[in-house]
């Protein structure tokens, strides 16, 4: 494993005005760093996935939570990164990009949890094209959740957000995930190559501080809003999900089945609305 | 299926300046579509996807490139969308949204190429970490491709795929991916709510133009640069691949072993050239 970033050569090249010349200059540049990170659970391979090192044990707990095979930290027996010594494969070039997972007594990964569910079909996705059977069952119910949020909590929190980026900064390469609590405080960021990695590491450390289901919280991230993000934030249990940039529509849609506040385009003081807009509410300054 | 765009209502909230008042408006706004497409071949799935209806045979021919499954037009026997009657479910709501695929005489996938190859490792990744075998072998030696670019065709190739997109002024929330030609024509553009998609449309135009290799031309995604992006562009032979936005750090490891030119933030008449520079040149305006 190598790390969250990595240095690297680069040429710049700026072209010139009109009248000018052009600019080359040769520096050394930071890229975010992306390696596979391979989930085994009770020995046995689950996933892999590309992501930016930093927080595995976070990532593999958060995706365990949204294929819906967690749902409480007692569920998980034990989780760690393979140091090389257990799978009998001594110094081999995976170490560090390993998580190996033992969940409780009782609890195992069913057939049907399995990643490639597809290929074990018959029919292939003829019986699981609807979008009912594609999402996956909520443990919580979401709309039970009576949170209310001052759309001006809202619209701060892409800045905050911002702010407490470690990576992005530098590679201009990451997105982040962040989880705001009750009172608008920032309570975790976590960042990735993969907008779905790093809500799983978010709410892997949720899971694994013992917070879910995240009531009165926000999910903030970075980019767009797409089926697979509001399907985890439901998991999570979180009444909120807030995106800087676009949902696709079938992100509006399954968000509206499971009473999911999604917000888009939330920047530079205003934000669109998708459902569950009963949470945002605006006081006008006179009336604060 | 539906469509390429859906429409649905939203609630605008837009924050009022410190002495206005805060301007809420509900309209009917457009979301990029999203669905499940499944890919089957002979019969038996390989993978689902999601992804924005439109040009899913190309995404499906792609993503067989992508995966080192095809590399001609002519491997392919027929690739047709599933339309309810040759699966025995007739009616079932998958209906448009699975692409069925034969390919010719004597060319099957194998069980390596198979998504999930995972999960029939008794040891997960250990062996498959390393990023030579992450790596689907190369069927083109893109070494050999002498292209050389004006910076200032490279610098205009964003605005030219922003001019082109259909979907992403209505909706904000598309992936693109464009190829441009020898001569800096643009000559497809697809788009997606998942940017790999977006390649995968594009490349399997490509292949069913019988255009692979893609010899001197550019691949030029809106987005970032990631480790799966530079391998679909080496399976389709592209000497170049261009992005809006940063890649990976593993995405520059690979297109530096593949003999890849990798450009990022192709922006505002300048950019960054991570590997392959000898194919970007600079001509200053006093010698062209």
């Amino acid at each position: 494993m190598r790390g969250r970033t990595v240095r690297r050569r680069v040429r710049r090249i700026r072209l010139p005005d009109p009248d000018g010349e052009p600019q080359l200059t040769e520096r050394s540049d930071l890229l975010a760093g992306e390696e596979p990170l391979g989930i085994r659970v009770a020995g046995q391979a689950l996933t892999m996935t590309m992501r930016t090192p930093g927080d595995d044990i976070d990532l593999a707990a958060g995706f365990l939570v949204s294929e819906g095979i967690v749902r409480t930290a007692g569920d998980i027996a034990s989780i760690r990164l393979c140091d090389g010594t257990t799978c009998g494969h001594a110094g081999h070039d995976g170490t560090g990009n390993i998580v190996d997972v033992e969940l409780r007594p009782g609890l195992a990964v069913t057939s049907a949890q399995r990643r490639n569910f597809m290929t074990t079909s018959a029919c292939g996705v003829c019986g699981k094209a609807s979008t009912a059977e594609l999402f996956v069952a909520q443990p919580w119910d979401i709309r039970e959740d009576p949170t209310v949020l001052q759309a001006a909590r809202l619209a701060s929190m892409p800045d905050a957000l911002r702010a407490a980026q470690r990576v992005f900064a530098s590679t201009g390469g990451l997105h982040a995930a962040g989880v705001f609590g009750p009172d608008g405080e920032l309570l975790a960021v976590r960042e990735d190559v993969g907008r779905h990695n790093a809500v799983d590491k978010v709410v892997g450390w949720a899971l694994r501080e013992g917070r879910l289901p995240m009531r009165g919280c926000v999910l903030l991230v970075s980019g767009r809003a797409s089926f697979e993000l509001v399907q985890k934030a439901v998991l999570a249990g979180f009444p909120v999900l807030a995106a800087v940039s676009a949902p696709s529509s079938l992100a509006a849609d399954l968000a509206a089945d499971a009473g999911l506040t999604l917000v888009g385009f939330l920047r530079g003081g205003s934000m669109n609305v998708y459902t569950g807009d009963e949470r945002v509410v605006v006081t006008a300054p006179a009336a604060r």
